[in-house]
């Protein structure tokens, strides 16, 4: 029987799409695949949001696919003109782009002759890339090397996601959070005296604007859950010092 | 009389947190930036987000920095640990990092000698590096050559970004879009065509999943108005032959 490949521990995403970058469309998919990859413990490490243009979408491609396990690219795979990252993937990798059979039967005996252009584009994948196929849509995404390739529409997005999930991660993190009503500043020092002691929990501070009074949240997160929890209680005991004080 | 710097034309916005690649948060400030800069007519070329790790802010800040015209920075200037992009500006500039007087000056006023290490920690800025001071918060952002550094809380990213907008951008864009009930695969060679003949002005094509039928929108935006007009009303041609087909 062969052995399953490892799976990714280190994962980018790249997102493809001159409507993120003009403010017109808030970005989604990134920060759905985020909440996935963490909640499976495989380390998102960078997202790059890159426009409709092949040459930046190859070089952001290849910076982040020879840096990390893997890429999960968001966008531009549409029968449009503006639609270029199947394109982009290919030339990355010097093969060619050429019909996938099963996805143009599936077309033809959906439309019959009536396959335009258009969807025949959309049947394109890098030559020996596998087809993302998920409920949402029946053209396909592609996974080639360590690169997965998805649609921009959310909800397609999220369905081929589902579809190679358990190739990524290992042993999930898990998030807690504290409520605090102290000043960053005063608990600067010690926080970061408890982030030296339990170097495996990754501890942060996030603050919010709360009129004249201070509040956030302490935010921590491990895979060791046991670890998560003593360091908590290490964080409670703090806050609770300063508040007595 | 000095004549003013040229406007930055093009400009890369680099997110620094670990909350936003864990999934905890979803992004809001380059959204909010994306925004203004379209507005303002100012390309913005890439958005990058990377972790709360020095070298990996460096990294990044050095490619961008040396490629656009501008980058802002979002997050990681507050009090604790993981707050460390002043220290990695500072590095990537190769300057040192200082207390800035006129903000010790005003957190001296404010708190008396009761100026904790935090808040000391907070009024570092790059040498020479300008204060960006906005009504939101008093601890200053940095201006350094063409760098931006911002706070990741966004009602004080939002605050600080106002401060410096006229340093970007020239002639605003304008964006108008239409609703189109036609599956995109029947008039994208259509539409690539228009494209063509306004290649001053961008034409996207964004397809939703609504049921069974077809919907989405193409959205058009360009600098020139009179531009704009003419593509809109040559796409809506193009929509109208279909749909009475």
């Amino acid at each position: 029987m062969p052995s399953s490949p490892p799976l990714h521990q280190t994962v980018a995403i790249l997102v493809i799409g001159n409507e993120v970058l003009s403010g017109r469309t808030r970005e989604a998919n990134a920060y759905l695949a985020a909440q996935k990859m963490f909640e499976r413990g495989c380390k998102l490490s960078e997202i790059a949001i890159v426009p409709d243009i092949k040459s930046d979408i190859i070089n952001s491609l290849n910076r982040l696919r020879h840096h990390y396990d893997a890429v999960i690219t968001s966008g531009g795979i549409g029968p449009t003109h503006d639609d270029i990252t199947m394109d982009a993937i290919a030339e990355s990798f010097g093969i060619p782009l050429l019909e996938h059979q099963a996805t143009m039967d599936k077309l033809l005996e959906r439309f019959g002759k009536d396959v335009n252009p258009g969807r025949r584009r959309m049947a394109r994948l890098p030559e020996n890339a596998e087809p993302i196929i998920c409920e949402s849509s029946f053209m396909p995404g592609a996974h080639i090397g360590n690169v997965y390739v998805l649609a921009g529409v959310p909800e397609i997005f999220a369905s081929q996601l589902e579809t190679f999930l358990d190739a990524f991660g290992g042993t999930p993190y898990i998030r807690h959070e504290i409520d605090v009503n102290i000043p960053e500043s005063l608990f600067a020092k010690d926080l970061q005296d408890i982030q030296t002691q339990f170097s495996d929990v990754e501890i942060g501070s996030y603050p919010k604007l709360c009129g004249k009074n201070a509040c956030g949240k302490i935010c921590l997160s491990a895979q060791d859950e046991a670890r998560l929890y003593q360091a908590k209680e290490v964080v409670n005991q703090m806050l609770s010092g300063m508040s007595s004080a």
